[in-house]
């Protein structure tokens, strides 16, 4: 039986990113997906690199976000000469707009504490805003400007990971579901698949919202849940808007040749892949509030991504506390897209056993030690 | 060259019906499609049969709209035993809902005056809607109940009709596209395609809302404009309704399997086959008033149908003024699947010169007169 | 936590036709599926209802084929008053044709030994065949006419059979899968989903080939395996053949509308759902020896299902030998759709401890004997 | 009512690129498009840049193709710049193969001819040919390789030029058909659509395969025809090839994340869009004789474009004979991609009047003279 450096499970953005790393490392990788490549989160997403926009400057995760963000000019263009993917990297910054006094103290806030920690962000006021964006709703208050925070395509993004890991010399088998882990004295030793086993010493599982059914097996039982997201996409001829505009429960993502992303509901605890109508009908609500020009806009066509979310709210990163070999990177919740550049580098050194502060704070012991102490 | 008794241009719910009426007749008879077969606004109703709801018992056109919804019947049999397709006729009636003391008032003189015609209908009252079906919104003042106005399988019918008219012998050629009438002599001798020519002395004109393309070449220019129509459907598992839902502005129409069509927006004077979001968020907004349940339906999809109106609202039917041979059957407005089996039987009686007092309202030369006067 | 009578894992057509007959004998039934409903194999089936064609009169499943094929135009009629939808059941019957003189003797045989068992089934030689069917390939020997193999709409099937299972009390739940089963005392318990947990003295796996997975947790390793088949379809206007045309390696299904089915390739343990150059042309080459005028038809798509398959070549109906309360039916192989009706009357007597001499062919313990001896 | 410098008629590929090169020079620009842009042949086509492979050097076209490939990589750019999309040049060249003596014969021949006009061009031997493409067929008898003739993707570069027009101000309408045109004194006005008339002093009619329906209404009657050429794509996941392979009647277009096209069959005169079982059946049995790995890819889709081809095999670019400031660009066949830059910037010369000997071989009037004359 072939034996493989890692064997990948998960064959997203975040499995992508990983084996694209590895395979730069020389080692010798299996990747595993129980559907179609990037079938699931990675293709749902909108793309949006909001470091800025989505956390908040003293999260542990920022520094780690703010790391991946900066991380993908240079990624775009490495991708798009072993791959041949082009990941439509837009770095036109994002408004996150304030709809009421509020929302607009607490951006003024936001920017404050951002600029003090070095971060460029400016607050815009309603005019200024619509000088810039001049379809954009007079009812808003203004926006917080974040001239960092770009999108990707994310589907583009998740092809261009796993096509130049190919590249690189990667192994991919699609519609390959691993049953089982295997394991010898406590450490890892492969997977089982109804194609057969797989071995390796290190097994990486990055199955997204899935990965919880697999972990299970292996005596682990992360505090990770399901989040599922509804989307929407329209198609217009005139751009309306240039930059992305985000608010508090909808955001509008411009895209290449017309397209517009507005997402995303936010619905714990459901692996449900519909749709509903309430979903749609609240989406449409909020953008046509920030953007009236909406309304005479084209539908194109509606998604729901489930989103592996935790308990804390930050990613779990790291070796299984009590089974040598098993690395687990989940819990992206809705920041898959940005974080997976750092997280495929990450996952590389980790696994070489290189050790580093920072990621103390993703550890998989950081809530189950009370099940291995 | 070929010739035929009959060549309908136009591959719809109409064309099939006058296809398929003409091949029992013993014609042979030549079905040209421009795209294909019942591709627009065929496909894309909901199947209503609402002789009663749609109509005034005093509408000219309402006698033809009643003989029509009563053929289905038979005609469901009939077309299930030719070609083999079940149109999914369902007689469970309708209910016209009223949602304010206007409505109530208007709904209840209405019953009036079909009762007093001898057609069956009464009034519901909210407790007693409710009971029937349980989940519509108690906001509702009551609602006018139809027990004749049933539905069918759009879709499923203009199948049948070319399905069973082909079994009868029809010739159909999808993707070929009529350019031009020919004429000699004052009567039509065929028509040009870029197919080549094909001949016959009766060329009848049946493409809905691109029937005006057309009918400008021969010299007449019927007072008919497209009116776009925009739907969705949802899906559900639980039958939330069991009768089709009527109500100003918005229907919903429960369909085998679970799925609810939900119609139409009215925007006229528009070939453009888009959906705009503000088309499905006012039908979003109008369904779930009725039927507070569709928020928790799975969307399925949205589509548009352009439909032929006229300038009085009434549809045409008869022979061109100044061209013998050439027929018209086209305004059928958002009645064409209600009044497809009745313009089947009328077109094929008017081209063999049968007379009928019945007819003289919906003439061409109504609106036309004074330019062949 | 709400208990049920039985709990259902599989929303195919095996699934709801269980489900369907638990709920007319009063039970309180929960049907659970991983994704959509009849998403898999049920859904990918070309529906022929082949007793006779795809078994011999001496195989220990033939008696079971043909007694739920003959429960078909019963079914019909209850599944189309129960839920409203018609199962488009054709009873034209189908000719198995011989390509080669071997194929020739083998199928004459078969007739003797079908007639033999007071079955009907008659040789046409090649000349008789095509007064019948006149555009098969002048190249066949003839054909073994089976007048009592019909045909479904597979999906129509599933459909219908989940629908009136739910018409009848039965509750769905979709996206929700079965991680494990949850024993007491060697007694089923119920099952673990990550939507929670769910009570049952009773479970039936119906997963299809997916079964394997989730009997594994129970300690039983059943003998089946996934082999997957795909499929096209194309489209006509005017009528090719009547009849389903069943050869070595290829099937014709003559569908509603102009449809016809072209199957199935046989490639087994995978899961992949790929469809595979090679497949559609392998399958295109033999359609079009039986039939060259599907040269001419107009390609619609192409699909892939992944059917169960066991070692002997049987489907396991029955208790589980170690775990009471847990039943299985699986290893339907092609014969799903024609074996569904058989197999909710069987699974449901079987539940209710009735006995049965005829099944004994079919319980689990036949080849995992060894393991609980 | 408005008045544009320009209308254009058709938003394909050519319609755009003249809409852009148009807006470039500052004119105020109406595109009109009867369905949606880009819904045709340009987006059907496979994108190949085959100067070289397609056409002889001593062509007339040659010199023009030629020129128009060369223009691709600055306006890759300039397209990238303006609307913002990746045209996704690929500039790795092209094989053209032989598969008998008097292919290789042909093409030695041709790399002779071309070499002597200065084109770069070689031989390569079936074992140098599988250096760099190691999985093509041993039976080939080698290729002529093609540095120049690279390859975009079509959709993209139709969507490209539309988006940049707009960018520009150029005015779009989808779903406006052109019923008619106008003229005053033998001079074009205008055109009349559904939605009303537009007037301008300039129509150019760029409507692929079906402008002859508009051009006859203007008294001429130019030689052409449709030719229908079927499609299909396949999905891998390890690249199978790197460079175009192109021969008889089988092409194979490597594109990005794994998708190969392979084109296409050639049917004249029609305007059908229905794919056909035995033109798949062909491009199968080429594009695998040629790449035996194809067997084992994934196939993806299958279309139709109806490409414009003429009499004497040139395309039309230039003014009506009898009618001035009606411009015609059509009849492109199999290289409206390569030539849509320089048809773009030609037809903006001719309307600007400039005279350049190069066009003379494709005036309108070169084939309707004796009408005019």
């Amino acid at each position: 039986m072939n034996s493989y450096d890692a064997i990948i499970v998960g064959g997203g953005v975040i499995g992508g990113s990983i084996a694209f790393q590895f395979a730069k490392r020389g080692k010798k990788v299996l990747l595993l997906e129980k559907d179609r490549l990037a079938g699931k989160a990675s293709s749902a997403a909108a793309g949006m690199l909001g470091a800025q926009a989505e956390l908040e400057a003293d999260d542990p995760l920022f520094t780690l976000a703010a790391r991946s963000r900066g991380m993908f000019p240079a990624l775009a263009k490495e991708l798009k000469a072993t791959g041949g993917i082009d990941i439509e990297l837009v770095n036109k910054g994002m408004f996150k707009v304030a709809l009421t006094n509020e929302q607009e103290a607490g951006l003024k806030k936001k920017i404050n504490s951002q600029q003090a920690a070095g971060l460029e962000a400016e607050w815009l006021s309603s005019a200024d805003l619509r000088k810039v964006e001049p379809l954009l709703s007079d009812e808003l208050k203004g926006a917080m400007y974040i001239p960092d925070d770009g999108q990707v395509s994310a589907e583009k993004l998740a092809l261009a990971f796993t096509k130049s890991a190919v590249a690189l010399g990667v192994e991919i088998k699609e519609f390959v579901e691993v049953s089982d882990l295997r394991t010898e004295n406590g450490e890892i030793s492969g997977v089982t698949t109804a194609m057969g086993e797989f071995s390796s010493r290190n097994v990486i599982v990055a199955g997204g919202a899935w990965s919880a059914f697999l972990l299970e097996k292996s005596g682990i039982n992360l505090d990770t849940h399901p989040v599922k997201g509804e989307c929407f996409s329209v198609l217009t001829n005139r751009p309306l808007i240039e930059k992305t505009i985000f608010s508090d429960g909808c955001y509008l993502v411009p895209k290449v040749g017309g397209r517009i992303i507005v997402g995303a509901t936010v619905k714990p605890n459901t692996f449900n892949q519909q749709v509903s109508i309430d979903g749609i009908a609240t989406l449409i609500k909020k953008a046509t509030r920030l953007l009236p020009a909406m309304k005479e806009t084209e539908w194109e066509k509606t998604w729901v991504g489930i989103r592996p979310q935790t308990g804390d709210g930050l990613p779990y990163f790291g070796e299984h506390p009590a089974c040598k070999g098993l690395f687990i990177a989940t819990g992206h919740f809705r920041n898959g897209i940005l974080l997976s550049p750092i997280t495929g580098v990450l996952m590389a050194d980790i696994m070489e056993g290189k050790q580093n502060q920072e990621w103390t704070a993703f550890r998989l012991d950081r809530s189950v030690q009370t099940i291995f102490s």
